[in-house]
């Protein structure tokens, strides 16, 4: 038995990219509700995966949707927890220089749909569970694997509560679904963003009609439409102007801040990893602010009307907006979609608000002996110790998990801003595979040496 | 030979049947490139339709595009012009209840995409044409039937200044694309709305990314684009707040909305064909004004982001706009560009626009001979005289047509509010096809006792 990480995983290497191209060729893709079958075939590879190494695999189920659940070494004891999702967003951008979901790999490259969001971190974690069991870790694991946490992980809440006897003892919770500062600076993240998705839909007519007959004397959807969204969001400015959805907040501290600024974070790196044509803030400090720290109200979408090739002269029936805000500590999702409903109402009573998924924004404290062996684990094998960092995004199952298990939960992924979440083009690398293998084998070491409950 | 109009149609109702479904079930849609095919099929049936009943037929092309030209009778003789248009608009809409390029025939009507714009009105003219020359009419007859109408006929002028010397004299021209202001109420439009089509494109990025990792700091340009429309246009009373757009506009006159008042519009019947939840205006008057002689600006749709299903959490890389105006005398197509361009750069300099297809407003005299005549051909054959209207929609052709014959452009169509032009499940019915042959031949007939060139 090799006792090298480093080691164990290279000779995986072959092994991790079989089974990522098995993974990320199932387009499970949890917001399209024919993508059922594909959903139900990665449940059982990932069931085969976890029985590969040993362990007891099980298919939990709760509101009809699989949770893949998986146990190595003596139930009794007292386990670290390790949360991935496999699901993925949709994949539909015209920008996919390859079909999204047959993997490519060029050189240490693995292109493909969901391949770094977050099936590559998945194996990544697996392989270092593996690891250690092989050297007879005195830590028990488990594995969670969800299937709806681009959905806002709906059914996230009630598994917990049907299983929290089952699942026992938790120690501490480990997500790999966030991103490094850069290839150079590891980070994990002491908060994430909450969020509130919604659509606002405007019908003003049975069908579309002839602008020339009816433009004049008919309503415009889409134009109403963006009458609303300009008043509730000032897009030169990033302020949104709803009454009552900054209810709650509170400034981040000074200090807090200088903790990020120092995490490394590079603004022209930012803008140019996505090409941007300009920010809404030019320094590091204010940007991180906006990102890290403050709401956002974000348009993803406008359907309704004509989107093809050239002008087809109609006036829309209806137009929905898709939309949906990140949160930070302090707001509340429902009151948020109170506000938005009461101001929006004001504007035009015919507009429709639904509410779709959401979650509450998460803070950590980083104090936690377990968090300082994270960060030891990665002066050990990166050989620089880690950034702390707020994600921007949001994983709902974190903030239940937490409160479940009464545990400390460690935001420490293996993606990097290159690698495109949510973006054409996602991609994975080995590297950042085989140093999430070392880091996290290094940080069940270092947990075994901490004094308490193993 | 049978000289009565009517016999001739009910005679022919399989032969239109037929022919109408060849026609329907070629999608020539003008503003999709990859049509071409079916559009010079088309072609090829109309000229045959042409030769069928005697006519010598000649496919023009120009910039590439073709048009079926056709010729009754001694070319030397001073002639009647028909205009109609074989392309149509795109039916991709969700609502259509059967394939919108397979002609279904349910009781007297006909439904499909094209049927009643501009099909269907084509073949009564052809027919009503066919039944002229066979009772030896003294007049002599031309078609012009164009594919590129709902694009703007980008390539009409150019055709008619190469065709002027081959073309002739010209009497009175005949554009049958035009709607009644009911079934019981046929009108005639003494004037037609100018347009001018563009999109206005923001990119803010080079590829969508996730809302949560860059969601603050970046900008989002659906929300960006959604500012800039509430700025041009207040979606709520239908102003236009573009400064410079309005330049040249005249308000039109008591005693000419007095006229249009009198077309029997119907308010009620004008909400229900549609469905409107709301009118811009509730009396016939204030809504007639808005319709017929004031400009608009419409928003068809906002392309970018994200449609499907559900919510996908990205701040968008692009978003475009697909805008067009109608215009109305004194607008010019090429000042009104420059105004929103002006205006929309002020606001934010990314925003690039596009200036598509365009058109000037026409308005005619209908102290006429050849419009009087019309009229009692209405009387005749209908019992009824014509309303005088204006259509709210373009005919780039037309303000061409009557510059380049100097000639009365007669815009009196067939089509009914309720056949749905440029809508899902788009009809015709066999009752207006004909009495269109009817109108047109007892207008052929008064044609004829008129003094003159004929």
């Amino acid at each position: 038995m090799n006792h090298d990480a480093r080691a164990w995983a290279e000779g995986h290497r072959a092994f991790f990219e079989e089974k990522l191209r098995t993974l990320v060729e199932l387009p499970t893709i949890s917001m399209d509700p024919s993508r059922g079958p594909e959903t139900e075939a990665c449940a059982e590879v990932a069931l085969a995966l976890v029985r590969h190494f040993g362990g007891q695999a099980t298919l939990l189920r709760v509101g009809g949707k699989p949770y893949v659940h998986g146990r190595f070494g003596d139930p009794r004891r007292t386990s670290v927890l390790v949360y991935n999702h496999l699901d993925v967003q949709p994949a539909e951008e015209p920008e996919w220089k390859g079909e999204p979901f047959r993997m490519r790999i060029e050189g240490e490259r693995y292109l493909g749909r969901g391949t770094t969001d977050d099936k590559g971190p998945a194996l990544a974690c697996l392989l270092a569970i593996a690891h250690a069991v092989r050297r007879d870790s005195t830590l028990g694991f488990q594995l969670l694997w969800e299937f709806e946490e681009e959905v806002g992980s709906p059914h996230f809440s009630e598994l917990l509560r049907e299983q929290r006897t089952a699942l026992g003892e938790v120690r501490a919770v480990l997500v790999s679904d966030t991103l490094w500062v850069s290839a150079e600076q590891p980070s994990m993240d002491v908060g994430l963003r909450g969020f509130q998705a919604l659509t606002l839909k405007l019908r003003t007519a049975d069908v579309d009609a002839h602008s020339g007959v009816v433009g004049g004397g008919a309503p415009n959807p889409i134009a109403g439409l963006a009458r609303v969204l300009a008043a509730c969001f000032d897009a030169s400015t990033g302020r949104i102007l709803v009454p009552g959805v900054r209810e709650g907040v509170v400034p981040v501290s000074d200090a807090e801040l200088d903790l990020y600024v120092r995490s490394g974070f590079d603004v022209e790196r930012f803008r140019s990893t996505y090409g941007f044509r300009r920010l809404m803030a030019s320094d590091a400090r204010e940007l991180l602010r906006r990102l890290w720290t403050e709401p956002t109200f974000e348009v993803h979408g406008i359907s309704g009307g004509y989107q093809g090739a050239g002008i087809k002269s109609i006036v829309p029936a209806w137009a929905e907006a898709k939309i949906s805000l990140r949160l930070v500590p302090g707001q509340s999702p429902g009151r948020v979609v109170e506000a938005i409903r009461r101001f929006v109402g004001e504007i035009d009573p015919l507009v429709e608000l639904v509410p779709l998924g959401s979650a509450p924004a998460f803070v950590t404290s980083v104090d936690a002996p377990e968090c300082k062996a994270m960060d030891r684990a990665a002066e050990r094998v990166l050989g620089k110790g880690l950034a702390l960092t707020r994600g921007g995004g949001s994983i709902p199952a974190v903030a239940t998990m937490a409160e479940t298990f009464r545990a400390p939960v460690l935001l420490m992924g293996l993606s990097l801003p290159e690698h495109g979440y949510h973006a054409p083009n996602e991609f994975f690398d080995w590297t950042q595979a085989r140093r999430g293998v070392e880091l996290y084998s290094a940080w069940f070491e270092e947990l075994e040496r901490l004094p308490g409950r193993v």
